[in-house]
Parts: C-alpha cells; sequence; structure tokens
C-alpha cells in the first residue's frame, strides 16, 4: 500500500486547488465531499477519487472495499494522518475526502421526472439565496418533504461551494436541481406544463387557510431583499405564510420549509 | 460635535474587547447590536451607548434624536468612518453599533406569561444547539410562531454571540428566553404547569396526524447527536415529523420551525 506522506505530491495540490477554487472545480466538473456521514451516501458510480487518512483506512477499508472503492481499481488514495489535515476543510477531518463529478440535470428532466409524482408536484425557484447554510438546509429540507425539484436562478450562491454540500447533508446526490439563466422564461415554461406558481406576499392569501393546487411551485427570494418585482409579478398567486408578533420576514431556509411542508402534508 | 478619530480611544478599545471577549460581554451584562434594520428594534431604554459614524450620523441624527438618544445624553458617540470600520464585526457596516443591556428572564417569568397567551402556549427547550444561525434562527421563527418563551440548555451556544443576534433580525428584543442549568429540572417543573411535553423521535406519532395538547414544549436536540436519551425519556409523547426520501434528519432550526408552527396553525 503506498502512502502519500508530503504535501507537495501531485494529487494533494490537485485536491487543495479544488478546494480553494470554485472555477478550477467548474473547470474539471467536479465537487468535493468531505466526513464520514456524507459517505455512506455517496453514489458510487461518480466518485473519481477518495482520499483516506491512515486512521480511517483501518475503520472504513472494508466498507470502502464493498463499495467498489479500491487501491486497485485506482480511486483510493491513502495519505498521512497529517496531509489529510491539510487537505481537510473542516475542524474536525474524519479522514474521508471523495472528489465526486457533477449533476447535469436540464429543466427537461425535472419536468419528466414529474410523472412519477402521481399525488402532485412542488417546486422551489430559488432567486438569489447567498447563504450557503440556507440553499444546504433547502436542499436537505427539499427531499425530506418530497420536493420534485429545486430551481436556482439569480445571483444564487454555488451549490458545488462546500459548505452547501456539508449543509445538504447528502441530499445533494438525491435531489434535481438546475441552475438557470433566465428565470422569468423557466417560470413561464413551469406554467405551461400545468404548475401553479405562488410568491410569497404579505397581502398575500393564508397559507393555511385553503388548499393549494396539486401541482405547485414556490418562489423564494433573496434573504435581504426577498423577490425582485418581475419576478413577483410572475406568480400565479400570492401566498402568505402568517407571523405573529413584529416579525417582517422569515428566514429563506424557513419559508421554503413552511411552504414546501405544506404542500406536502396537504398531498398525504 | 465631538468626532473620535482613533483606534486608540478608551471608548473605541472597550467595543473592541466586547466584540471580540464573550467572557467580558457578560461581565460587563451587555450585548452588542449592529446594522439599521436592528436598530429600528432597539428597546431604547435599555440602550447604554450608541456608536455611529460619521457618514451614518447624517442620515441616522433625526431618527436617534427621536429615540432620545443624543450627545446631551451621553449616550450617543460620533467616530470617523475608519474607526466605524475597524469596531464593525460585518463585511458591510451600515455605521450603527449598540451596546445594549442584557435580559434577565427566569423560569418565573417564562411562567407567568402564559397567563397572557389565552389560546395555548408553546415552549421550545433547546438541548445543546451549537450553532450560532440556528439558534438565531430558531428566536426569530419563534416570535413568528407565538412561542411563548425559550428554554436554553447542555452545551448551547451563546444569545450574545454577535451572530446570534444578527440572525434573529431583532426578535432578541421580544422573545422571552432563559438559560437554565438543570435542563431534567425544568422539563419537570413545565410538566407540573400543565405542559405537555413532545420529543421528536423517529418511532414517535406523525405530526400531522392528530391533534397536540393545548400547551406544550418541544425538545430540539443538537445538530449532529439529536436529545441524549436522558432528556429524551423525560418526554410525555413521541412524535415525528414525517420524511420522504432518505432523509435521516432535518436541521436544528428547521424542526422547531415545523413544530412551532403546526402548534400555531392548530391554535388560529
Amino acid at each position: 500500500m503506498e502512502i502519500i506522506t508530503a504535501n507537495s505530491n501531485p494529487k494533494i495540490k490537485n485536491i487543495n486547488k479544488l478546494n480553494k477554487n470554485a472555477a478550477f472545480r467548474k473547470e474539471e466538473q467536479v465537487f468535493i465531499v468531505e466526513g464520514s456521514r456524507m459517505f455512506r451516501e455517496l453514489p458510487v458510480d461518480r466518485v473519481k477519487q477518495v482520499f483516506v487518512s491512515e486512521t480511517a483506512y483501518r475503520k472504513y477499508e472494508a466498507e470502502l472495499s464493498v463499495k467498489g472503492i479500491t487501491e486497485q481499481d485506482g480511486r483510493l488514495v491513502v495519505v498521512s494522518d497529517s496531509v489529510f489535515q491539510s487537505m481537510s476543510q473542516t475542524k474536525t477531518p474524519q479522514g474521508l475526502l471523495a472528489v465526486v463529478d457533477r449533476y447535469h440535470y436540464t429543466m427537461d428532466d425535472l419536468i419528466s421526472v414529474m410523472a412519477k409524482h402521481e399525488g402532485g408536484n412542488t417546486f422551489l425557484v430559488l432567486e438569489s439565496i447567498q447563504d450557503p447554510g440556507n440553499l444546504g438546509t433547502i436542499v436537505r429540507t427539499a427531499e425530506a418533504a418530497d420536493v420534485t425539484g429545486i430551481i436556482i436562478g439569480g445571483d444564487s450562491c454555488d451549490i458545488y461551494n462546500p459548505k452547501v454540500v456539508r449543509s445538504t447533508m447528502g441530499t445533494i446526490f438525491r435531489v434535481p436541481f438546475v441552475y438557470v439563466d433566465d428565470l422569468m422564461g423557466t417560470v413561464d415554461r413551469l406554467k405551461e406544463h400545468g404548475i401553479v406558481v405562488y410568491g410569497a406576499h404579505l397581502d398575500g392569501q393564508n397559507l393555511y387557510a385553503g388548499k393549494l393546487e396539486k401541482n405547485n411551485a414556490f418562489l423564494i427570494g433573496n434573504e435581504g431583499n426577498g423577490l425582485t418585482y418581475e419576478l413577483s409579478a410572475k406568480a400565479d398567486r400570492l401566498i402568505r405564510i402568517p407571523m405573529a408578533g413584529q416579525v417582517e420576514s422569515l428566514n429563506a431556509a424557513i419559508s421554503a420549509t413552511l411552504l414546501a411542508y405544506e404542500a406536502y402534508r396537504q398531498r398525504k
């Protein structure tokens, strides 16, 4: 077994560059996944490389072998604990890091997934969500609330940002998502497929006062500024999450959660 | 008008120490509030000092004067823009920073607030919530969902941490909260007051399948490990937030939101 002990090794330098450089990650069409929890859910066929510390190798060798990730197949790289420490982006590294191929869903994919959801569909349309924790949490909640797909536009953050990937807790491997340049046109396309588009608005109808349409999409706006007027004007219906006290708005991930879960609750 | 132009001024050094040193903040029994949004909601009688940049002074002078915060009353301190920049903990400083007296709610206060909520009460009991963004978001959602009070125990983060304060979006000024050393004993106390305690558990009853008790408390566990066995065993009822797909758990702030909002929805 070969163990890499030098940070100057080209494989290690490559990982450091992938970790630091979003443009390089995009160019290589990969993203980085860290941590033992995420590892259990790793889609093996998308894994290009796995880096494991010596200590973690002893613990996870069997598990990796079952997944078919071995030194022989060229995907497994064992490194010294100190080299791993230098590669890791987490405070308490667990000794596992994978380079994974990106997803390439299209709007066509998202539309075609609809047929599988007989009970109804929910889409989340995100406009300029900029906080990585919010985006990751939205992806995580989306799977739990049986969301069909996530459409991301405006000046939103990169879903392959390591912070986002971590906070998805593995759901990034399963929830379909697509980045679009033309959010307005995309909303029109959803409407053409019979999806009723809801925009959150203080003058809207109370979320809990009526029934949502079977196929729905919720527009979720930027953390500081909410939805742009242009996108908001595209909504078929305005809807309001009731709020007690003097609260003016909710966190973007919280709003997305309450909307998606209410649709899920009504479907069940 | 006196304008502080040197970082070495004792008032500025004091703020820097308050910003950096949690123990000193506690010793002084204050917390730091930044940003123009939070300012609108500032409880004037708790404000010890307001620091304002020259630029912001021109913009907010009238507003501060209406609040009774003036140079004459000794609470208003004007500093040069560059000094303000050095004091600020935010990326894009808005030129407003306040030193505010801490709150000292007790469990007695929280219990006595119950009488005001005729329709029913919800308490959130947080065990070792460690992410500042999660704690801040929980406080924000709590006001929106008409939560009576938040009880914080275990190894939870400090609510006066500037990151938490920011993510509460001003709700920290209005939602009653209390830190307790004895979380078990506190849960017993809630029960003595007729509050039914719900613990989230995968084997519990579906949250959306029945009616919640009128006076309820929800136990919310740590981000990585969930509830401890000891606290979970204190619950009167186990409850489960339904989750589709392969999701094993939700983010702590998301769980707290879904539980508190379902109680709020049923009350209305």
